[in-house]
């Protein structure tokens, strides 16, 4: 393959292109990864997409979300890149990006790119290729990327490392049937968006609605907020009603954070954070060899029943394996 | 030192041995670490104490209420230790354990061990020395074990993985003075107690204990909650009522957790994370050296200013600390 062409016509936003530099990062090849490094390289660093992270159960609506929201950004002659992060192989029915049908509309607008999420269970390999995929979006010239997570186990955390604003997408609750939001992201969301704001739901959206600017108010403001955020504010996807208001509120909080430093400072803190993750997957890449698995799992065993205590038990496994002991 | 002795009188509970052991496990110099670990493997792993992590930000009235909490528990013929997880070295005034005088009716109980912070700055050595020293005086025999933070950076985790449940102590909020709950901490919080519920903040203790209530019921249940848990409570500190509630609470707690397997299968599982801990924390010693943090502070500056992409980073830092690279 051809890496300077590929990052010649990638970087002039051919799709075909793309989408081939991506199966690249995405591959787990030796080979793969070196011209991969070297594909990421040669692309222009200049160029910076609203990227935009996505999370919410099966049933709020977030293929539909994403269709309407997408389709109103394509009509601001905004280009568009959807991507998905999902650390489960197996994924369920109410995940968009299996089946890019589900968004036939927005798949066959030109403006926009949609990429399924590749088929992975490891979600540090999910995360890094996710991470060069969005860079690659990036360089190709879109002006928002989209990555949806469907928020197993620590994915959305990994999602909030490579986006520069987070969305909690929510259906309305009904009375006590309350919906559980996943208690690490209130942590991460920068918007909590209630969808399904229409017919029947209309009246039980707008009181999850307040119930959630509630709860968020009884959190500790962080210093990249403005006042009034994280917002809670109720769209209906499948009525495009809403949907200029989340990007007027997304395009005001950005504002807001380019002007005060924070815009800067934490894409240069998610740079650092993402080269110090992979020179410590590499590292840390010594306990995945089959000898080192065999080991820890049985002293972890051992740990586990209590016959050993965990510093007596790392001491035991260092010396098998002959790494040297940590000084510390 | 005689380590088998000091096992011995650590195990019979003698308060000075104890204190030196903790020392012990405190010290950063190898033939200390020899020690401690053979030291922990001298000792009784029969025994177990309940483990109650503890957060609240300074003026929440922690040392107040550690103080009363603990005076009830030795009233009912209890042995409790007092520990402090605290990753600044330096403490601010609001902070109970840098001044033991603070809690001076605990501390000449003689049901009752007072140990200070150690004075650290870098958290992953508290954490582990924290560890060691919860298991220590499980081993010597107390039936309670506070664990106490500040809850500075991810403090409240560290001591959340130590713990059998999480206390998160809050004052009373007035009017539209909404005080901030760090974001994560509503994801380990097993209680709320609202504290300073007496005189003319008894109406407002009242109300942020509803506030609270509320917000705790819009998240997700966890599988070791029973009904009604995590659950908010306010108690008066000072006046010494609602304590027994607590009590009362946590064993309804730890009762449901250990007849429904959670209480071991945490135990099992946070022994397992320890041992992990230990192996990882060894194995990333090699980017510790000051060869390495140079390197790798260079290469990080490189990445922030986006001459160069993470991966490419790492992969030159790798070869030029002659580290093998990454399989995958």
């Amino acid at each position: 393959m051809d890496i300077a062409e590929l990052a010649r016509r990638t970087a002039a936003g051919e799709r075909r292109a793309l989408a081939r530099a991506i199966t690249l990062v995405e591959s787990a090849r030796a080979d793969h990864r070196t011209q991969a490094i070297e594909l990421m390289e040669a692309l222009p660093k200049d160029r910076e997409a609203l990227r935009i992270g996505l999370s919410g159960t099966p049933g709020v609506g977030k293929s539909t979300f994403i269709e309407s929201f997408g389709m109103m950004l394509t009509g601001r002659a905004l280009k568009v890149a959807v991507l998905a992060v999902d650390p489960s192989s197996t994924r369920t029915g109410g995940s968009i990006l299996g089946d890019k049908t589900r968004m036939d509309r927005l798949a066959r607008d030109p403006a926009a790119f949609i990429r399924p999420s590749p088929s992975q269970t490891h979600l540090g390999g999910v995360a890094r290729r996710s991470r060069e995929a969005v860079a690659l979006c990036e360089a190709a010239g879109f002006d928002v990327v989209l990555i949806e997570t469907v928020g197993v186990g620590q994915s959305e955390t990994v999602v909030a490392e490579m986006s520069d604003v987070f969305l909690l997408l929510l259906a309305p609750a009904g009375g006590d049937e309350l919906q559980g939001v996943k208690r690490g992201i209130m942590e991460i969301a920068d918007m909590i968006v209630v969808n399904k704001a229409d017919g029947d739901l209309k009246a039980a959206a707008q009181r999850t609605c307040a119930d959630y600017a509630g709860a968020l108010r009884l959190l500790r403001k962080r210093p990249q907020d403005p006042d009034g955020f994280p917002r809670a504010v109720m769209v209906s996807a499948l009525e495009e009603h809403g949907l200029d208001r989340v990007w007027q509120d997304l395009n005001e909080l950005t504002d807001w954070r380019r002007d005060n430093g924070f815009w800067d400072r934490t894409r240069r803190a998610q740079a650092r954070y993402w080269f110090h993750q992979e020179v410590r997957n590499a590292v840390l890449a010594e306990l995945e060899t089959p000898q080192a698995r065999a080991a820890l799992a049985g002293f972890a065993e051992k740990v586990a029943s209590g016959d050993m205590a965990p510093g007596a038990a790392a001491s035991g496994f260092l010396s098998e394996l002959g790494m040297r002991r940590a000084a510390k």
